[in-house]
């Protein structure tokens, strides 16, 4: 942390004045991320079927940008079964507790919810074994699959080379394919105009740099979706 | 082997009676496979550069589809140098022996021959390590590779999910992506039209049943593509 900071120009964008940076900082990274997974990583179109998991800030985001490009079957998966909620009042039809399952995800899903499987999936996890079975669960023919979630080191991803052939695509996104210079300030315009609410989001708020320590602790509690913290005094 | 088959009515094309079937068999796998990977697929454009892994008769026909889609960089890779010459007359601009690097061949592709790897690559090769060197040597932000080749059971592929979220495509492909009843009739056409050469693909011709042996001792020579099996009297 530091009070001044060097920037390359192009990693800086000029946002509208009008918004609060402690609601601009969200579009800093994750909700911007999910967000641009379905928008412009798949394009996911009116009508398409998706599966989201893991259901932190980044899933939440493509739950929501998958309503807003009219998905209309979302299927929101985790272990964590307080996570549901929110999700539902994004726009999430269909929930799984993969650890209550007695077959693997992806057999649920393709099988159970969706016959064929899913058009679009999104790991937002990290873990390379949920990255596996959300290609998995994407349909034959036509079904994408995108890596969104950071894996650890040395973790690789792996699948049998048949479900590629058959038809499924496994890409990835950073950043959710903005481009931050020129697509961060539409965002926070859109926000401003009113059709991409983002305060669910922002679930701690601390003030001062010493609270940077529990603004850690709140995110890894599992309660936490984004922790704002306020250094300095208030402009 | 049998003089009367029963088909399902989708598998079956009505092809022009002006070709002679000898080499309209060509078109019934391999070498429609490669040229729909090209064209369907990945949907290579005017001035890409490709890279192909495995010079047999679907490799070649990448290779000729990528050259008629107006690739202008095709980089031909095999462990057998005698395929190198075919290559070159379809299309193929640059020939990599991967057996004689002392680097991995996606780190040659992507570092000497091209500075950040290839806009397409297409194994057609069935070998898994080799699935993952073409993805390893497409470009970063939006490379596109493509399976073609059939991998033996229970092998499988895999990567660091870095390598997608860094704006590579995974993809395959069965059938190039034609549908046979309505495609296969257009590329023979095409072919007696005179804008689709694929004689150089019969590299061998027997005649009568019991040479059907034979045509497989040839076909696991290494240089032979295709050898075609005439039945019964001439029509």
């Amino acid at each position: 942390m530091s009070e001044y900071t060097v920037l390359a120009e192009i990693s800086v964008a000029k946002i509208s004045k009008e918004i609060a940076l402690e609601k601009a900082c969200v579009f800093g990274c994750g909700v911007s991320t999910g967000l641009g997974a379905v928008w412009n990583t798949c394009k996911v179109e009116q009508g398409s079927s998706v599966a989201v998991f893991g259901l932190g800030a980044v899933g939440l985001a493509v739950i929501q940008g998958a309503k807003m490009a009219g998905a209309t079957t979302i299927i929101a998966v985790d272990i964590n079964p307080s996570k549901f909620e929110m999700a539902r009042s994004l726009g999430a039809t269909d929930f799984v507790n993969s650890k209550e399952l007695d077959k693997p995800v992806q057999q649920h899903i393709a099988g159970d919810l969706t016959q064929w499987g899913v058009d679009y999936s999104f790991d937002c996890t990290g873990n390379t074994e949920v990255m596996r079975a959300a290609l998995e669960c994407a349909h034959r023919g036509w079904g994408e699959s995108c890596v969104i979630g950071v894996a650890a080191s040395g973790h690789e991803i792996s699948t049998r080379p048949f479900q590629l052939v058959t038809g499924r695509v496994w890409r990835g996104t950073a950043f959710g394919g903005f481009k931050s210079r020129r697509d961060v300030p539409k965002l926070v315009q859109r926000n401003l105009d009113g059709d991409l609410p983002i305060d669910h989001f922002i679930t701690h708020r601390f003030e001062g740099v010493g609270a940077t320590t529990n603004a850690i602790e709140a995110l890894h509690s599992g309660c936490c979706l984004r922790a704002v913290v306020k250094y300095g005094p208030t402009l």
